[in-house]
């Protein structure tokens, strides 16, 4: 422990050991004196260059006076939001993309500090950095209200290593990894035309997430490109959960019975799943009355009745994407360019989304 | 960034600054300059008083100085294993006790510090502590192998908090949170034989893990219950993997199609539905010519066609009941006795165990 007690050495001894270590470190005193008492900044190779120096001469400081003098905690911090009577975990998107930050921040020798924000929470990711808590973090869920903006401004500021998955602001070039949400929305719609549907409605989130802006641009040029009008009342919203699905059964029961829509995309699994069985039990047959789409393909949409046609996110590359980009920029602080990552989507075709509009046309 | 600039401050303030303190906190002048140099062990309680004053007197020490003097790290740590081939957070039971911990964290000021352990990676947990990464751990997933029960030890003597999540050694009374898998199984038996079932199979996990013990036990001593033998012949292993169960699905048509077995129940959800989709593929009808329950009661067994009866594992309070409890014990170390906690499960039946087999009695 010994960059703990240098505080507590006779001044002599100190400067003994303060003269041993610079020379075999080649830095001068005073900026062994800044690194093994924690005070000032120094450029990490040199106090590495330090650490290793005192090792060598037997002073083994502790893990934490290492951390403390390195500015580093090993630890790559993760944002989440605090979901209402969700589990986090158990939501295949958040499931997926911290499977892919995991397996990626393992490999680098990183360990994984997963941070809760409560919806109303204060933002302060700055914080994380202040404290030594994170090297970097990766923000899940970013939404883009001026709370966020601010904190991420913040870091942007304080040059603190982040990025964000998932998630845009305009007029911003923050680090981002995303997937092409808007490419797969138009295929969608395109293979639901070429199963002779017609009046396509559409289930999105909260505009507060760039990806529901992306998706629903993809499915308004989708239909420009077919000259279809965009009508606005086959829009529905949703907030991405099962529930608010479940709750627009009744309302998109009605269109349908109505000849108002013969199809409808859901901006995610979940919310496509609560429709698919609000609809059930309006008597509405899926695959038959309406084609439905989910987004995302995660694992249950191969086990619903019918099974779920759904666009295929890659979660996981996205989460190891993100983390192995954001690792890279923390190792080259200075060196690093922003970057700004989407990856392709596939729409993978089942039966809920089969020939329903011509078995009416 | 007072504590740090301790070290370098003239002998003379030092002694002037641990005076105030030290009048100030109503301690000794060795306990101040111990909690302020970070050298020795000092109570919590005491190491927090000499903070207060410290700050009282305007020599605000940085987040990590503090918690380099209160030893703490602010973070709850999680043991994971690192499975080939499994997103973890993707499986059902990770997802929800991960929830439940992150959630009473959260509750309780703590973030969450995620570390995977590959399969072959030395268990080091004391150095956790010694490195001062986390207050307490909860390990998921142990094995009763030497390597694991040897890391155990080794955090029992540092006298580090830590907890067993679904797992128990013989002999050992480590900290640990449970369910009732023994009474869980039992009741299973009990359900098909009362479905007129009467030679049941058991597809189990390893024996590695003492859940897959406490299962066999309760399917054993319900058989005895009903005078019924317990053949070997009848009992496959799996290992808790999706395609470990498809695996075994060859195996056990074969049984059933020899008249051998007439239901069989699978140790998780994950096997009993792999069970199920390899079954249908060799022309099996679960719930007609088999009846089939699986274990955990996941989101995904009310999709499965037919609908799995299984066991519901409360793995979210299981995850929340193991954090708090551990959270106490962080926080009074020594006045906390050792907690063994079993919640209860319950059998939430569906079709694939309905009366299969009167139909063929």
């Amino acid at each position: 422990m010994y960059a703990c007690t240098f505080g507590v050495l006779a001044r002599r001894e100190r400067g003994l050991i303060r003269k041993k270590v610079a020379e075999l470190a080649g830095v001068s005193e005073a900026t062994v004196s800044r690194v093994l008492s924690g005070v000032g900044t120094v450029k990490e190779e040199t106090a590495r260059r330090v650490m290793e120096a005192a090792r060598q001469l037997n002073y083994v400081p502790s893990a934490l006076a290492q951390r403390f003098a390195l500015r580093r905690s090993g630890n790559l911090g993760v944002i989440l939001p605090m979901l209402p009577k969700v589990n986090l975990f158990s939501t295949y998107y958040f499931s997926e993309v911290l499977s892919g930050i995991g397996m990626t921040a393992k490999q680098r020798g990183y360990d994984l500090l997963l941070l809760f924000r409560e919806p109303d929470e204060p933002r302060d990711y700055a914080n994380l950095f202040r404290t030594q808590k994170v090297d970097g973090c990766i923000i899940i869920g970013a939404q883009d209200v001026p709370s966020e903006r601010a904190a991420l401004a913040e870091l942007r500021e304080g040059n603190h290593p982040f990025c964000l998955v998932n998630q845009r602001y305009d007029g911003e070039d923050y680090n981002s990894v995303d997937a092409d949400q808007r490419t797969g929305c138009r295929e969608a719609v395109r293979h639901l035309l070429a199963q002779g549907c017609r009046k396509i409605g559409f289930l999105n989130g909260p505009a507060v997430y760039s990806n529901s802006k992306d998706r629903l641009r993809g499915y308004r040029e989708a239909l420009e490109e077919a000259w279809l009008a965009f009508l606005p009342e086959r829009v529905l919203l949703g907030n991405y959960s099962r529930t608010s699905g479940y709750q627009q059964a009744k309302a998109v029961a009605a269109l349908v019975q109505a000849g108002h829509i013969d199809a409808i995309i859901a901006a995610n699994d979940r919310m496509a799943i609560g429709l698919l069985q609000g609809l059930k039990e309006s008597g509405v047959k899926v695959g038959e009355d309406v084609a439905l789409i989910g987004c995302d393909d995660s694992d249950i949409v191969r086990m619903t009745d019918p099974p779920l046609t759904s666009i295929r996110v890659p979660f996981f590359d996205i989460g190891s994407e993100a983390a192995s980009r954001l690792l890279d920029a923390v190792a080259d602080q200075d060196g690093s360019a922003a970057f700004d990552v989407k990856l392709p989507v596939k729409l993978i075709t089942r039966a809920s989304s089969s020939a329903a509009g011509t078995t009416k046309a």
